[in-house]
């Protein structure tokens, strides 16, 4: 029972490279559940670079943005899934899955949080959508350098190999450098084959929404329903933007806070307002 | 049926107030539900400030975050609870609500978008968990200038008289002004009488953190499950934070944006990654 595990040996600075740790612990989680292509591909890319734990849904929990399980409760079983690593399946959001995992498998705080690979774009507008973001925002908020990889192909059949090339590369670059905790990254990778990315680009979120389209049905009983679909629309021409970096062939890395004032505004209503 | 309503009449300036529209049309939402009495404080917080229409959820969905509906569909049904006044409830989240009401509903962009009155604290980091907050957010990226209140008491029984007036007075404040269309402001209101509140005051988002207790139970097949429930804490000893202003009796308004973009981190990735 994870209750009844014993919490992580204490991680020790290396007596050479002071911010590097000997093995850092790896917390990795998604949401589109346990056993889904990206979050197996995404264990495979950051394997090695520290022990692995993840703690994942239990099923898909795409669009749930931070939402929070409160009003029922959360089970927590081991599942084998992946080789010779520790995992485990939560009935709650993406966002409980991470509090669970810090209270109740690790007892301790991770060294990182890596959430994805998501079956689709987290760009722009979807961070705010996006269970896989929230995931990795939860943990920035509880101190843990955290980034969120998202991969342009809904299919499930998506070819992740430059995704997880390049998740490798970013987590490494993550674990090597010292950071604010606080460490927020949204890392979307272009469907391409790894020879024709770019490479990195370090990005704005773009000003992009997206159009609804309720499509209209009627029940057996004559009743309406609707289903909620909608077309993203960018109307962000920067070349700053994440985007502009995904359509021109890069892997787009947006640097995300959870601080959300408009400090813009609140100095012009700090002069109008009492 | 609202899908066969006809759209509301176009809204003309008028004459004399470049910026002041005839009559604005007001969308009034929340996440405690459509009957919650926080909403019907707010509902009689803006009546007359224009044509107000109500479309909430049908049921509490307190923590929702900003989590959309796309997997059931929705419903949407006409509910007899405002005297003179059109009001729907939606089985979505509250994001879909807004959705909903603008594409289904009002055919059109309302004017304003005012949601709650939460039956309890928004402030600081509650702004990413709250369905209150992401539902007004959700109209802020559709252009609609929106407004989230919360009242400092979780009680069914609150007293929401301070929380009605300054809901009504910063309504008007913001139907009488020019703002960005992306206008979002995140407004709490202390749990004091009206004449002790020492007036509104403009703030940044306090950092703050919930610390989490799982309470652990077993089920009568003696299976663990937990519950998800957290202690509220402020690290940030600011006095320009919300939570200072609210602890010091005044009502806090902060500005919120949606754009996310760590703009000081993205500066020092651009120079050492590529």
């Amino acid at each position: 029972m994870p209750t009844k595990k014993k919490a992580a040996p204490a991680v020790k600075s290396g007596p050479t490279v002071k911010t590097r740790k000997k093995e850092p612990v790896i917390l990795v989680t998604n949401d589109d559940g346990v056993t889904a292509p990206g979050i197996q591909n995404l264990v495979e890319a950051v394997r090695g670079l520290g022990k692995v734990v993840v703690v994942a849904p239990d099923k898909p929990q795409s669009g749930m943005g931070h939402a929070i399980t409160i009003g029922s409760p959360l089970r927590l079983s081991p599942v084998s899934v992946y080789e010779g690593i520790e995992a485990y399946q939560c009935t709650g959001t993406p966002v409980a899955c991470v509090k669970l995992a810090v209270d109740k498998v690790l007892h301790r705080q991770p060294d990182i949080c890596v959430s994805g690979i998501n079956h689709g774009a987290n760009h722009s507008i979807n961070v705010i959508y996006s269970g896989t973001m929230s995931a990795a925002m939860e943990a920035a908020i509880e101190s843990i350098p955290s980034i969120g990889f998202s991969l342009l192909d809904y299919s499930i059949e998506a070819d992740f190999t430059a995704a997880r090339a390049y998740a490798r590369r970013i987590t490494e670059l993550v674990l090597a450098q010292k950071f604010d905790k606080h460490l927020l990254l949204n890392v979307n990778i272009p469907r391409l084959p790894l020879e024709e990315i770019r490479g990195m680009k370090v990005c704005r979120q773009a000003y992009a929404k997206y159009e609804e389209d309720f499509i209209e049905r009627k029940d057996p009983h004559n009743r309406m329903y609707y289903w909620l679909t909608g077309e993203f629309q960018n109307f962000d021409k920067g070349k700053d933007t994440d985007v502009w970096a995904l359509e021109n062939g890069y892997v787009s890395v947006v640097p995300v806070q959870f601080d959300l004032t408009n400090y813009v505004l609140k100095s012009k209503l700090e002069k109008s307002w009492k």
